[in-house]
């Protein structure tokens, strides 16, 4: 942002799940440096598949010329979504790979030959999905958004489908796509993360896409956050039955060393955008599309992420998280633990009227951080992610600094 | 795209002005690999760079934190824009930085307390700024653009300022901002480069850039293809007299390695910007916002570029194109020759009828491709973009190969 609040402070090295300060701070990345840390800073293998790289093919324009990464990368990922899609379409980063995503369901009913009229997004009430125009409409309107109202496409955002509303956000779903002016449905799969690490049904969610398909309506999941194991299955979508048409990845996509995104496709999407010469070809492309280090580090990490060695730090950091949020039951100030996967959440409990305005926000980063610890909450919303790589003296650490938190009754006033 | 011409090639490697093939084919990269490599691929001084980066510090949320290489780059591009900028925001690539742009110029209005009615965005006909929506919307209409009309906030596009529509542009510039209706506008200054390589005066854009700035309405260059040399000045804004108050720079910003986007701002926008806390913040971030890696490339290739070997090496190509223009003037096939830096220009002669029909860009594509040389034609306009490495020879090689092109008389019916 242009305007901040303290002043930054300055990182000059980072390695593992720590980040050192110029001066002398080691302070332990709890959420993953925004989510795209995976295996800890500067991992080896990932620096030197970089490192390789960067001598053998740094980058190359990717029309007409394609090259080993980005083809590795793109088989590894529709392998691992066991065969529900058949393309990738690279960008570099969350919001572009989500644009890419709109655009792709926008244009495919014009595609297929149908008369384009639906000329709204229909979305998730408390959904985001980045900052770019696109993006920005189809993600609730808010602090965000609300200088651009006038610039940005229609959307209808449903209720958040919690067991409380998941009814009635799914009569209104069937109401808005019954207009047949909705052109796609665009979600964060299983938990909202920006909008507060809210956990919802899979069984809502396979539902909503059932019957948006049914009517012609394209599904796009943004797995930004939640892709590369970040909700404990390695992407959200592989817990649905129905399969969203598109899938929407960045983040951890490189193990967080290097910007990238992927829009995935299925083959009725492809087959819509092919045929011979460019008469039904899909005009989107940016400069740096599939640069070669970027997709090599992915193969590196992706492959990381599903060795034995990972796959079992991540389930002790999901059970050590369960643990916690069942030791934090029922707790008076820290509200509504749930843990899911690597996730750990909850809800610092202020005054119903002071939600928003309330500093607990400030208070809470500011407390972390006094002890060596990023955390950088959501609002009232807390929450814990580490990278992989941490380890159980490094979790306790950051339980008990909650732990401490919350017995801090003069906070929460 | 999804659906491409030929199969495309792959690239096992690639070394200065070189592309290698699995084939062995040693292709001659005369675009630069769209524009954004400028010395050269995988130059050992920025290899150097990366590789000691990707060890140290390799991506930090730029959020409450930051790093050396963010501000060692932010303070080299403002010290070669002298103090017309005093801010910069970084993003991933050209797309996002013109949306960064875009926002900033748009929230400007009511950070300064004006009523914000104005909602549309004053751009230049032909010109391209990326394939996010927003950027989308400021972009001239057509092929890129057509499926998502319904989904662009509204641009008015003058007139291109060609000599000959120059006074028509400008007037219907004035006409549109007097009607309070424009929130911005945007440029790529004296080069519109995906529209057909075409060249403007300076002295137009002054004068535009002076009404509106006069009317209060903030000017953002495009500097994504221009920067870095392109058009012979380091920056094409550099010989305005009438500073923008944003610019969007991207591609070059690497030397070509990694995606990066920036947004440079003016004091003033800086300023409406600014307050205690976060009640005047941006908000606006992209996961790998400043991504450490990529600003150090950036640091190390801009040193290159000022450096006297690549200063000399951008005269000696320019020189040499302005020659090969000289030397085509009047060819019958081959017309309005133009050279400006380390661009050359030309548009094939096709019958006017055919001008968008005609299959003269596959036909040039082709042709120098099996001379194992790669020219990217847009239409009709055959251009050369060489990364400022590219010997005498070389150089000699593809100028003969444009005149052996030119003089085939079958290519052009």
């Amino acid at each position: 942002p242009l305007a901040g609040e303290a002043p930054p402070l300055v990182v000059r090295r980072a390695l593992g799940a720590y980040l050192y300060t110029d001066k002398g701070r080691a302070i332990l990345d709890g959420i993953s440096s925004w989510w795209v840390n995976l295996h800890g800073h500067s991992h080896p293998r990932l620096v030197a598949a970089l490192q390789r790289q960067a001598e053998t093919l740094d980058q190359v324009i990717f029309a007409g010329f394609t090259h080993a990464p980005a083809a590795r990368l793109a088989r590894a990922l529709l392998s691992h979504y066991k065969g529900s899609y058949t393309r990738v379409f690279y960008s570099d980063d969350g919001s572009t790979a989500v644009e890419v995503a709109l655009k792709l369901a926008i244009e495919y009913h014009a595609r297929i030959g149908r008369s384009q009229t639906a000329r709204k997004v229909l979305a998730l009430a408390g959904g985001y999905h980045g900052d770019t125009f696109g993006a920005m409409a189809a993600a609730a309107r808010g602090v965000f958004t609300r200088a651009f109202e006038g610039f940005l496409f229609e959307a209808h955002h449903l209720p958040f489908p919690c067991a409380k509303h998941a009814d009635k956000a799914m009569e209104v779903l069937r109401r808005e796509i019954k207009t047949g002016d909705v052109a796609a449905f665009i979600f964060e799969p299983r938990v909202q993360a920006a909008g507060g690490m809210r956990i919802y049904a899979d069984q809502w969610l396979d539902e909503a896409i059932a019957f948006a398909q049914n009517k012609g309506v394209p599904c796009i999941a943004d797995e930004v956050f939640t892709g590369f194991g970040r909700t404990g299955d390695l992407f959200a979508c592989a817990a649905l039955k129905h399969k969203p048409d598109l899938v929407a990845l960045s983040k951890g996509i490189t193990g967080g060393m290097l910007p990238l995104g992927a829009t995935l496709c299925g083959a009725h999407v492809v087959d819509a955008f092919s045929a011979p010469g460019l008469s039904k070809a899909f005009f989107h492309g940016h400069s740096y599309t599939a640069n070669p280090m970027a997709c090599q580090v992915g193969v590196e990490s992706l492959s990381l992420l599903v060795s034995p060695k990972v796959t079992s730090a991540r389930a002790r950091i999901a059970a050590r998280h369960r643990a916690c949020a069942l030791h934090l039951k029922g707790h008076p100030r820290l509200a509504n633990a749930r843990a899911i996967g690597p996730l750990l959440a909850m809800e610092a409990q202020v005054p119903e009227a002071n939600h928003y305005a309330h500093p607990i926000r400030n208070i809470a980063y500011a407390f972390f951080l006094k002890r060596d610890i990023l955390l950088r909450p959501l609002g009232r919303t807390l929450y814990f992610l580490p990278p992989y790589v941490m380890t159980d003296d490094e979790l306790t650490r950051v339980y008990q600094a909650i732990e401490e938190f919350g017995a801090t009754k003069s906070f929460f006033l």
